[in-house]
């Protein structure tokens, strides 16, 4: 998509430009350092996209956009520490750089940063926007809960899975989408389809991405290939292998759990997940939402052509293999 | 203060009717936990009387006050983390009751339901309350940043530690009277003046609050007399003192900084701090904010006997030997 390239630009431009203070400078430096650190900035610009698919012009949701965008870095700032992560991007996390206080507290005024973007709208949508904007952001903090509560649990079921990706991270694009839409003025109902696009494309990209990790090209994949299975994660494919596994299944994914050789652990397993279905399981579940997702679209009360560029979208990010 | 107990009723019951939903318990147990731990309630009873000041029932600011309390404590949960506090109010705090991640992300979770509580008040006055709430919350980051800065630093100005108790304090205190008489439609100069009240009571009690750490009536005291003292803290009291001390009592406070004797070292500091005239320095800075915020009160225009309530909180508040 080369015109996402115009989206990049006006949105990079802003970020430079958010006014972070001065001082004290241990609480700004880790933002100005964080918010440079690049990404595909997907959030704000499925809030352009949602205004614009009603007609609205971009620069009419900068502010809206930025503020998704900032809310989503104080997430992973925040993330990054209760992950013990040393990287980010391939850069030094917030909590590495500095320290972990200083972690918190900046992360936490950047959260209010995020606020004060969103305040800049017309005061007119402003109810909706942050009625929208909360519920989100309370959800994504349950997403994460849920997610670290997965680790020390063995028990966790499919359904339990596909809530904690679409609380953790679906929501948010379905928010950013939506909040453009609210600009614009759509109606309710069309503002439901375009959240509940943007919600099951998520899902669909969120599977995609367990897919990937053991199943992409080494060539073409921006990390290593196979991490969720060294890392022993439980993902998609490893709950559906779990459900769908015989007896004699089950003992060698046992096996493969305690696996030293990881380069024969990250082969056998991903033969062993082919064979017993989990791949094409995924495959499915992904398929599943990603065509409730455009059916959502479909169902929204604009003319197709309004509708390109958010189709153009969907179709990149699950073309990608990195 | 006899009064208070109607305000502080409303609010434990309200407090008690926030409705954290049930899952995941991990995130919303420890919220339930915290916010009844109970405290002064003082911020959300400062909305109140805010909105009283201009004649609006308190049940009107509802929202905004528990808003406030709510953000309150979010703070709490997130610098006990940060001072590796092991206690509140006589019990385990978040992240020791629970763990640190746990703590950072509920806490995350509460400052959102802040948010939520602000977006219940009536839209048209939505706009003004985010701007004051959202400058207060960045300022209330600054202040514990700052706050943390100090404790590495040997050259602590008597102004930036006016201006760290400031933004870590005191503007929350404007800012919840402030948010009282937004809804209540008072004119710009009122809400400033009334902001301004707020904030220079909050520096008044601060300083207090150092003062009372050292010379407070151990019988009346509700912590330990000289806690600050014994850990070498550097509070107005022992900034005065360095700033007004001769050679030779700058030697007697390098000495008792290291004294392991820790009755002596308290009971020799709060004669020392006396002769070199700290205390009396602080008393005079203290009064000055007090007088400030005094006549602030005075300049609203509003009849005197709305401003009763007010008058009487300042007194009950600079009175106070706990």
């Amino acid at each position: 998509m080369q015109e996402l390239a115009v989206y990049t630009t006006l949105l990079e431009d802003e970020i430079t430009r958010l006014d972070f203070p001065k001082t004290p400078s241990n609480l700004y430096d880790p933002l100005r350092y964080f918010m440079q650190l690049g990404g595909k900035r997907m959030r704000p610009i499925l809030t352009f996209l949602g205004a614009e698919l009603f007609g609205l012009k971009k620069e009419a949701v900068i502010h809206a956009a930025l503020s998704v965008e900032v809310f989503h870095n104080f997430t992973l700032i925040h993330d990054d520490i209760m992950d013990e992560a040393p990287l980010r991007r391939a850069k030094e996390t917030v909590h590495t750089k500095w320290n972990q206080n200083i972690a918190i507290l900046s992360g936490d005024v950047l959260f209010v940063k995020a606020f004060q973007l969103l305040a800049k709208q017309d005061p007119k949508h402003l109810a909706d926007l942050l009625n929208v904007f909360n519920r989100t952001a309370q959800e994504v903090c349950e997403g994460q809960q849920m997610d670290m509560d997965f680790e020390s649990r063995s028990n966790v079921t499919i359904d339990e899975y596909i809530e904690m990706i679409r609380l953790k991270t679906s929501v948010l694009l379905g928010c950013a989408l939506e909040l453009g839409a609210i600009v614009a003025e759509a109606s309710l109902d069309d503002r439901q389809h375009l959240y509940d696009f943007g919600q099951h494309l998520g899902i669909a990209f969120q599977i995609q991405d367990d897919i990937l990790d053991l199943y992409a090209d080494p060539e073409k994949f921006g990390k290593q290939v196979g991490g969720d299975v060294i890392a022993n994660k439980k993902t998609l494919l490893n709950l559906k292998a779990r459900e769908l596994a015989n007896a004699v299944q089950v003992e060698q994914l046992n096996r493969l759990e305690t696996e030293q050789d990881l380069i024969l652990k990250v082969a056998q397993t991903r033969d062993l997940f082919s064979d017993i279905g989990a791949r094409i399981a995924c495959e499915i579940e992904m398929q599943k939402h990603y065509d409730f997702a455009m059916n959502s679209l479909k169902q929204i009360n604009v003319a197709d052509k309004n509708k390109q560029s958010l189709i153009a979208l969907a179709d990149f990010l699950m073309q990608r293999e990195n």
